[in-house]
């Protein structure tokens, strides 16, 4: 039978049919500029319709970019406009596509995929990490994916590394999205570039954000300022994958997002190189995402009712 | 349908007969002095024949003091004697007793009891926490316990919570044993008085262990040592708490272990409390065990197959 799966980014939004794990068919359009909860719902159903429409569809799945409740309601959206309180998607599109809807959070759904049909194919118990402006999270135990009655499993990046330590986006403090997260990256070079230390992280990127390719070609030209903040990101995100390996001893853990893919396989080997120095037991084997753009789009079909 | 439960402890070897969650027969007695293999399951026959024997039993199950793998061999138990190397205790017992037999962690038998039957009644997702001379962990999520495919999971007493802190027992550093089990406790309270600082935990206890009663004295009694180590040992498994919240989200935290019981509420509201301030969603709550000495032969029971 087949299903829709629809990955809803902060730039764009992705759709594909699925029979299984094998992709039928792939349509992908711009997240609305004014990205209100009826923009993108009229946004998900053009992509719907690029894929053929409903008709021989089963149901729909959604991963969107926020923690998601059991009836598939979006608690918050950071990256979308107006999406700062609970919107009931799953609901709403039901509505309109007039089939059976679940909605997921999108490193969830990617995370399912990459378990299912990608780089852990075949492992029960995968940790997913994320790693872009912040640090996402999903948890497969088992072979289901733990979400947690109030949708707030799998925050890795709100996991505390450092008691006392950078403040998060979030407010807490040692959180590892503060320490490996683009976003708190860029705080701390911005920091250490104000209180005197050269860095052409903040030369290049001036007043605009620093960057992926900005902190990768700052690394390969030997810029102390962006190798110390890197490799103290690579260890804080040891740490957090030791403490989640002695709670669940997951077997695997994929890496995915844009930092970590442009910072590619030399910072991955180096996460896993800490993490077996550090981990109480045998420690997970860390493989890069294999899936790419469709993933998230895959995942949130395969965990479509 | 009957089943036993034996709880196979460092002092005492603990069993029940239970039909559903209910205890109809307990019997106990002392684990043996030389507890090796042979010596402890001769032990435990006994144990099953104060009880009545296996006539009408199913199945039974048994709480080890070690990481269990997932065909009932015990990896280590460090408080048994020789069981330095893997004992495959379940195939043992079955050859002994004709009944299928199912090993599993004690405090994973203990958590599942109070899930089942205890403080979490009723709760899909629960952590329990095992404080006594270590940190032990049992995890269930969504009804169902978390064991790990190596038997490594739950291991919350090795979360990594102060990178590059106290050395722990087990040779890694910073992890939550070092600061909030009892023996942790009692190494950094000897080195603040071999340091010069006066402390009547050591003055009390002199060679001998520093039991949990001393702990509370010296509570009692406003020690300055005391109260600082037992403030951060709270600290550190608020620390501890908040990240495994994070990452599986379970609504509740049953606290139950000698040392736990000796210092009581005001420490678990402690406890508590800071990781409310330390939660990034809604923090779960924190309940003490219920179930008593009979809880870890219960939970083996229930996860007899």
């Amino acid at each position: 039978v087949a299903r829709i799966g629809v990955d809803l980014g902060g730039t764009k939004i992705y759709g594909v049919v699925v029979d299984g794990v094998e992709v039928l068919a792939t349509a992908k359009r711009k997240t609305p500029r004014e990205a209100t909860p009826d923009e993108v719902i009229h946004r998900i159903v053009r992509v719907v319709e690029d894929l053929g429409g409903v008709e021989g569809i089963e149901s729909i799945g959604v991963g969107a970019p926020g923690p998601v409740d059991a009836s598939g309601t979006v608690l918050v959206a950071p990256n979308l406009t107006g999406w700062d309180g609970p919107v009931p998607l799953a609901a709403l599109l039901a509505q309109s596509l007039h089939r059976p809807v679940t909605v997921e959070n999108d490193v969830s759904a990617a995370t399912f995929a990459e378990h299912r049909a990608g780089a852990a194919r075949g492992v029960a118990d995968v940790l997913g990490v994320w790693v872009g402006t912040g640090v996402g999270g999903g948890l497969v135990i088992g072979g289901r994916l733990v979400r947690g009655e109030r949708g707030g499993a799998a925050e890795i990046g709100h996991m505390a590394v450092r008691p006392g330590g950078r403040r998060c986006g979030c407010g807490g403090s040692g959180h590892l999205e503060a320490y490996a997260g683009r976003a708190g990256m860029e705080a701390e070079a911005r920091r250490r570039h104000a209180a005197g230390e050269p860095t052409q992280l903040v030369e290049e990127a001036g007043d605009r954000r620093i960057t992926s390719r900005v902190w990768a070609d700052a690394l390969a030209a030997g810029d102390v300022v962006a190798t110390e903040i890197v490799a103290e990101g690579a260890e804080m995100l040891a740490v957090a994958l030791a403490s989640a390996a002695a709670l669940v001893d997951m077997t695997a853990v994929v890496i995915g997002g844009g930092l970590a893919e442009r910072l590619g396989d030399p910072w991955r080997e180096e996460v896993a190189r800490r993490l077996g120095d550090l981990s109480f037991g045998p420690p997970p084997s860390v493989v890069a995402a294999v899936l790419g753009d469709p993933g998230g789009a895959l995942g949130a079909a395969l965990l479509a009712g």
